[in-house]
């Protein structure tokens, strides 16, 4: 139960391993903390929107038009898990636009919060916060009724052949080591905030209380993938 | 030959027909002004880029969470339009960012001299520019050898089942009448932009002078589907 707020748990996960798409490894029940499907969809939905928002500007900034062009693919990727999150939320006869609605406002503070001085920083944000909220949504996912589950957790695996922005972020450090200090800090920042979003999805987050020691294990994952993303950039989690 | 400077022909194209997908219908044979397949592809695919940021920046300033997420689904069919275009680029051994970067300084002038100065009119570039320049690179593609000018045409014609940049435009303008005048007065100052960017894809298009008569149709077109555009919006092209 120290995971929060106390926060991150560290350093068990094996150092300089190859950089590896961050897969929850813990089955974890979520029990009576697993939300209503269709708050879960909207707020899925909303966070793919906000992620996308964060990429689309990240091209907008970006040095090169390698780099903008290499983030269209992260760009369109988290379109796409928006629009079949949306779908899913259509299946159920409701609008997505309703849905996500009730989200808004906590997941647009926390993108203003995390958007970050620089466009490294802007960088560490996509790769921190779209990996610890795919693998905290796929996680949950698991808990919730039949068929959903399953595709909820197909939709937000999908990822491209090669992950471009640890990539960019991977040639930025090596090109200017000046870099890792800062953006190793600014890691370690945006996973509170990041932690604090993954937790609001539990049913009846708001009462903040401590979390159940059964699902701690599923905190545990998205810290110790968390650290692998910033292992495999050379940055300290 | 008055097409250009003087701008756009219009008034032929029929009232108030309801709003269709704009094609151009004419044929045009651009012979020997028919760009090389590369510099043409590196300059519709960073085309794609650019609108694609316009609709990007247009979601994140949207008026409300229905108009952020259907436009999302504008923005993703242009970053695929992109990618398909970046794969055509990959397919002749080429880099896209290589073979798109000197159509940059160009496109991103124009971008920045269209972007508008409200929502609405980010909208309204978003539908014009958009329309005119995926018109008139599907009817340069004619010319285009073989198989390639066959995938850009289908590569650019794909569009969402509905248009929902104009449906947005047209329930703003429904809901605030007062909003027409100003956006027909930017629609106008559009087109001569665009068709600029539209004449730079001819080959030798820096020479400046008047345009072969035989291709002037294509351009006639190109007016008489953004008349047919504004119209449907209840604006004066």
């Amino acid at each position: 139960m120290k995971w929060f707020p106390q926060g991150r748990r560290r350093t068990e996960a094996p150092r300089r391993q190859p950089r590896v798409a961050a897969v929850v490894s813990t089955k974890v029940e979520f029990g009576e903390l697993t939300p209503e499907t269709l708050p879960f969809l909207g707020q899925a939905a909303y966070i793919q929107l906000e992620l996308f928002e964060n990429l689309a500007r990240a091209m907008a900034t970006a040095p090169t038009l390698a780099d903008k062009a290499s983030l269209s693919t992260a760009a369109r990727f988290t379109l796409r898990k928006h629009h079949r999150l949306a779908e899913e939320i259509r299946a159920l006869d409701e609008e997505p636009a309703v849905v996500m609605a009730p989200f808004a406002p906590a997941i647009d503070a926390f993108r203003a919060a995390t958007t970050g001085a620089t466009w490294h920083e802007l960088m560490i944000t996509n790769l921190i916060t779209a990996g610890m909220l795919d693998d905290f949504f796929i996680s949950l996912s698991g808990s919730l009724p039949d068929g959903v589950g399953s595709r909820v957790a197909a939709i937000l695996s999908r990822r491209p052949r090669t992950d471009v922005v640890a990539d960019a972020l991977a040639v930025a450090i090596v090109a200017d080591p000046q870099l890792a200090s800062p953006l190793a800090m600014w890691g370690r920042r945006l996973v509170g905030d990041t932690l604090l979003v993954a937790r609001s999805a539990l049913r009846d987050a708001n009462a903040r209380g401590p979390v159940d020691e059964s699902i701690e294990p599923a905190f545990t994952d998205l810290i110790a993938a968390h650290t692998r993303r910033m292992d495999s950039l050379g940055l300290t989690a």
